[in-house]
């Protein structure tokens, strides 16, 4: 039996309540299958600010890269609103990130059948909506240099971003989502704004010759990144992958999950490159949901985005695919049973809080 | 009486057809009413770059920036795919902002009873939505430099772009924006990444300072613009006005057009700051949907965007206010009579194409 070594980040706000449902599953896989898991606690965000005045450690970092894969939270709250820039919360997070080179950003947006009432959107727009988000992750507007505020004189100050993408980016993040794509539906749609940006220009040329050169199995499309929010809302369901860069995937990717009325119900998976020699890729496993200050600490948040991101822990940092099935099959059942938190409660459901929903779920699986 | 000059711009697609309606009020209100206006025409988009192959000539350029108020209709098409960079339609529209200056685009969102049903949303969701999303339209990355691509040697190249935001563009458009909240409900929303970009971070200091200074009577509230996005999908009626950057802006109006269920219904106004001495504003009016050149030249086009971008016309650059008023009430009056051109088609309406919808309106009129 091997080791898998797994590095908890739990976080700020209810980060901490939802990662405790996924070490009850940890725990349960460990003594009734002999999954081996070993786990390690670190900080991240306010909470690593408070104990040294970083939003994550070296150290922490270290254990980060060391792991098979890291399981995080959520960071950030109203208490580290004015820390110093280079230390807010979600510095960790961006520094996890870089640092580990997670690059694609996988982000399902999938409509629970239970929940699809739950949506902003009219249900038959939504029933059934299983789309994927390949999100760029380490590059863009994100990381580009110069990043800067510089101070003019006369009151002026001048704000600088940088958006950048180099070729090898893009292709790398274009392979995995036509690989993705052979496993669903296989339609690629590639979002950018090449009417306006030179990035997106490159972004375009080379995803098409991506796809001429080694994918041209799979169907691909092209949207300008607004036409693609519009659509997003309009016929959410003519999507099956969407592959776009950082920012352009933040904001999708949010919009994306609204739509599916299962908002702090979705998971992430930010994967590296498969190392040259072993095959393992880096991983780091989140919910999209952030902390949700104003619910912390009073256990009535939900779980379920952090065990479906471990659901997405199991699929792709360890080949454990039949227990990935189970966990998610889980989740959909405890939702089929009427089970839930506060913030999917429904007519005639039962509320629970978020141990309760965690145990329902362990039951279930 | 005094001269109203209005330069024209159709562009390409249905933008002909949609403005040809909008010249039948012109003329109405001209022969019925003196009210003076003087128009001329010209070229941009793909025409212009057939005609001299540029998306807009300097002849046009130069009227454009002498009239009182700038028409535009809409630009491209799959014909100028091709066309080099530079020479791209959207190049006309750009450098028609730029050099005209035009930094406050008003995008209102709202949902005209009629249409209440056409939307993705639930109707409830959307029924009375009026949201006006105030856009830069001069800065950003849509105009930063460095923006190229650089050809890195071994098959890589890099894409790049700037976002760059001075003091003094976040003043004068979150000056805008409070300006007009207080014409309406006096709450103003202000969206930017902070968390990620230092652009982000000036922006909002410079909002929060401007509203310290001069508008403490509106309510102002910060959004991180992921989450702005999907609280317009979500609670779009939460909103009043949204004040946010050039890129942002295109990608939350765009979404927001949706949820109307009135897409293709919805205009613009792009102001530039009143001259010092004359107190006149450069403007261009022009309707958020695209050329749709998959049904240009047919007569079936919607023209009720390109006539409600007239009617801001009349509102902000002749201060006609009672004949904005009419027009968009004729508007809302002929969809009241179930008169829709086919994309807004609905059970029992009666469907008419670009031109008896003109007549219909002018006949409310
Ligand atoms: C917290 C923030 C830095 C982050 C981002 O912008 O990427 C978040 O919005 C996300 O989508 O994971
Ligand atoms: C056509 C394009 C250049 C333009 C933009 O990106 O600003 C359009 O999307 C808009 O919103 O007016």
């Amino acid at each position: 039996m091997s080791t898998r070594t797994l590095f908890l980040l739990p976080g700020d706000g209810i980060g901490p309540e939802a990662m405790a449902e996924v070490v009850k599953i940890i725990d349960h896989m460990n003594t009734d299958a002999g999954a081996g898991f070993v786990t390690d606690t670190g900080l991240v965000g306010g909470s690593a600010y408070d104990a040294h005045g970083a939003a994550i450690s070296d150290a922490d970092m270290a254990k980060a890269m060391a792991a098979d894969a890291v399981l995080f939270g959520a960071v950030g709250g109203p208490k580290w609103d004015d820390v110093p820039y280079e230390a807010r919360p979600e510095a960790g997070l961006l520094r996890l990130r870089k640092d580990m080179q997670l690059f694609a950003n996988l982000r399902p947006a999938i409509c629970y059948p239970a929940l699809s009432a739950a949506s902003s959107l009219k249900p038959e727009l939504v029933e059934g909506l299983d789309i994927l988000i390949v999100r760029e992750l380490t590059g863009g507007v994100y990381f580009g240099e110069p990043k800067e505020i510089i101070d003019l004189g006369n009151g002026q100050k001048r704000g600088i971003d940088t958006q950048v993408y180099d070729t090898y980016e893009i292709e790398r993040i274009a392979g995995v989502a036509f690989e993705l794509a052979r496993t669903r539906s296989n339609r690629v749609c590639s979002m950018e704004k090449r009417n306006v940006m030179k990035s997106g220009v490159l972004w375009n040329q080379v995803v098409t010759a991506s796809h001429k050169e080694k994918y041209s199995d799979v169907q691909l499309d092209h949207m300008l990144a607004d036409a693609g929010g519009m659509q997003l809302v309009r016929q959410p369901k003519q999507f099956d992958v969407i592959v776009t860069d950082n920012l352009f995937g933040d904001m999708l990717s949010d919009v994306a999950s609204m739509l599916t009325g299962s908002l702090g119900m979705l998971p992430s998976a930010s994967l590296g490159a498969p190392d040259e020699t072993t095959g393992k890729r880096k991983a780091m496993y989140e919910p999209v949901h952030g902390s949700a200050p104003d619910i912390a600490g009073r256990g009535i948040a939900n779980p379920i985005a952090m065990i479906a991101s471990f659901a997405m822990c199991l699929r792709y940092s360890f080949n454990m695919i039949a227990e990935a099935d189970r966990l998610e099959k889980a989740i959909a059942n405890v939702l089929d049973q009427g089970i839930r938190t506060g913030d999917i409660m429904a007519p005639g459901a039962r509320q629970v809080g978020t141990n309760e929903m965690g145990d329902a779920i362990l039951a279930e699986f």
